[in-house]
């Protein structure tokens, strides 16, 4: 704690791994992390883990892309000074930052059926969230850096708003917590907040990826009976037997049906619960189609390019009568009130996250966790800051 | 019962309004109706009120528009006889037919999540559902007539399948209780059991016809504390008053506001339920867009033109975090179970029926309730056969 005493309200100086161009190594620096603003928590992170949607922004040329920016956003840490007015965090509290904010105040927030704050709505913005155009990051040179989904994790500091700060549990293993603070989260909250998957259920899982086997261990938590997992890539069914999928159909391997014809024929008229985690307009019609009419709800998970039209015709709609189609965000999981929960599923060995983790390095190596995401060999990489 | 014994198994010749036609005025002739095949049941029609679809039907030149035909699906009659294998019935019951079947094997009928039978399931066919290209209606000189969404209720008898009738107590006003057998259901069952609308909820309703009103009907008995009518005539907020809806928003005189602005402002970010009762694609982005993000739910009544786009963005439904769009048919109601309960609420006086009826005509004059409601003039005009 003699610490915080030294740099409390001042900045501090410490190792990043900067994105400064697309597609390019990130690169080792030394920058300056700027002291809390009001309502604002400064983070010492422990450990972070990488998530697709890190790869996904760190591709792009153009907005959202940006740089140079510090990436990461799926991680824990430990509050190192907070900024005027907070009283829910304290120094010394282990906490889990997330994308999503959770302020406590709005319709959305104090409504149990939300997780969409609309006091601070989620953008992808390259800024702190309360004070437009600001970054509590810059270069030794005094160059601007820009933040990651109000988080940027990669970072031996990072600066984040109170309302995207969950405390937790210090006991908790932290290569296993950081997990809740996206894709896991998100997965397991899309089958149980989002769709409320029933006991004995039939759930389609469209994308084997960290996301979809999330939903897939979600599905099995609420006692899903037929899980069926839909990939290109038969490699991912081994995983997903792991985690509870009973069957798989591999898209690239279905003659002259689509895929939607091979389960509507494998489950007599459709699934109940279809998730999307792939990002494409092409196969949420592909999952709304093989979901059961009268009842089905189709979920979307996976993040498409902007501007994709979802191509659904009216009659597809209205003639499935209570059919459903939704998006989520976050799994519909509200940060500070959910994530303690799933935790404590956790601990009581009900939650699996141990084997979403497959590797694990140091953050001088955080270039290899691209690699292992790229090539599909990862599910979780988690990226340990240097002691 | 006399009359029966002396036509059990016979054809019958009766009077029919025959559609012959687009847009031209039905032609009272004789015809003949068959016998009911296995599993279907003849019934002497009391009366049939005349709803939207029948219109739409009316006007189309192709199919599913097909001329010689009997039009009529809103109706209430009494059992003149059955066909072999009906139980379920007897001769002199008094019956509902519904345009959705209720089977009560298949998955969806023994669901009590969906209304949707899979046995029989709905199609606009001019033909008995259960007997492909068979019809129960000739003119005199031998010439098939053809059927209209499984009921036909424009002519003195009409055969059903067994799956298509609901009996009822038979000493509920037949002109109240035939508004049970398609629209006044729609209506309140998309409120009831499609959207299940929450106490102290907002509602907003696009377009108020008879159907948006039965929609402010069953929203009103659902608790909703705030029913939104949205129309171009201001005329029909004097009729929506009577059924509950507490606010109008003119479509015509929105300014440079678009009605989702209106409403968004109007409701602090959106309503919680909203239903398109027109069949305009443009009105489901409308409703979309001023339903709640996180958990507002957008169902589409409305019938539009068959293909026609939703043109609905990826990321208008991802993005709303929770949001959810979906159809319904016939409200979701489930004919053989819940046409009985809401009966029933008509009986306590919790369901309001008489105020629907607008007008009531015999069955000779029966062109004058399409004039009646081709002007917007009735809500339902009930047509009796001749005594």
């Amino acid at each position: 704690m003699g610490e915080n005493i030294s740099t409390k309200g001042k900045p501090i100086r410490c190792k990043a791994a900067v994105s400064r161009a697309p597609i390019a190594p990130l690169v080792m620096e030394e920058i300056m992390v700027a002291p809390p603003m009001p309502r604002e928590v400064r983070i010492k992170v422990i450990c972070s883990s990488l998530c697709h949607t890190d790869i996904g922004l760190w591709v792009l040329k153009d907005l959202p892309g940006i740089y140079p920016r510090v990436l990461g956003h799926e991680a824990i840490g430990v509050v190192e000074s907070v900024g005027e007015g907070v009283h829910e965090v304290a120094v010394g509290d282990t906490v889990i930052p997330t994308f999503v904010s959770d302020c406590g105040e709005c319709d959305g927030c104090r409504s149990k059926k939300s997780n969409i704050c609309t006091k601070l709505p989620f953008k992808i913005t390259p800024y702190m969230p309360r004070y437009d155009q600001g970054t509590r990051f810059t270069s030794l040179n005094g160059e601007t850096i820009y933040h990651t989904m109000c988080v940027s994790s990669f970072s031996e500091y990072t600066v984040v708003d109170v309302a995207h700060v969950t405390k937790v549990d210090p006991s908790i293993s932290p290569s296993r917590a950081c997990l809740l603070s996206c894709g896991i989260s998100t997965g397991v909250g899309a089958a149980w907040k989002i769709a409320n998957v029933e006991e004995g259920s039939t759930v389609v899982i469209f994308g084997l990826g960290s996301i979809g086997i999330a939903v897939a261990e979600g599905a099995r938590l609420r006692g899903a009976s037929r899980i069926i997992g839909v990939d290109l890539n038969s490699k991912k069914f081994e995983m997903g037997k792991m985690f509870g999928v009973t069957d798989f159909v591999d898209g690239g391997k279905c003659g002259d049906k689509s895929v939607s014809q091979v389960i509507n024929e494998m489950t007599g008229g459709g699934a109940d619960y279809c998730f999307e985690c792939i990002g494409l307009p092409s196969m949420v019609h592909e999952a709304y189609s093989c979901c059961r009419n009268g009842w089905g709800k189709t979920v979307i998970i996976g993040v498409a390019k902007p501007g994709s039209e979802l191509g659904l015709n009216y009659h597809d709609i209205l003639d499935c009568g209570g059919k459903s189609i939704m998006g989520c965000i976050f799994g519909g999981v509200k940060a500070k009130t959910d994530i303690p929960i799933l935790l404590q599923r956790y601990l009581n060995k009900e939650l699996r996250l141990d084997q979403f983790v497959t590797h694990e390095i140091q953050f001088d190596d955080i270039n290899k966790a691209f690699d292992l995401l790229l090539t599909g060999e990862s599910l979780r990489c988690v990226i340990w800051m240097d002691k």
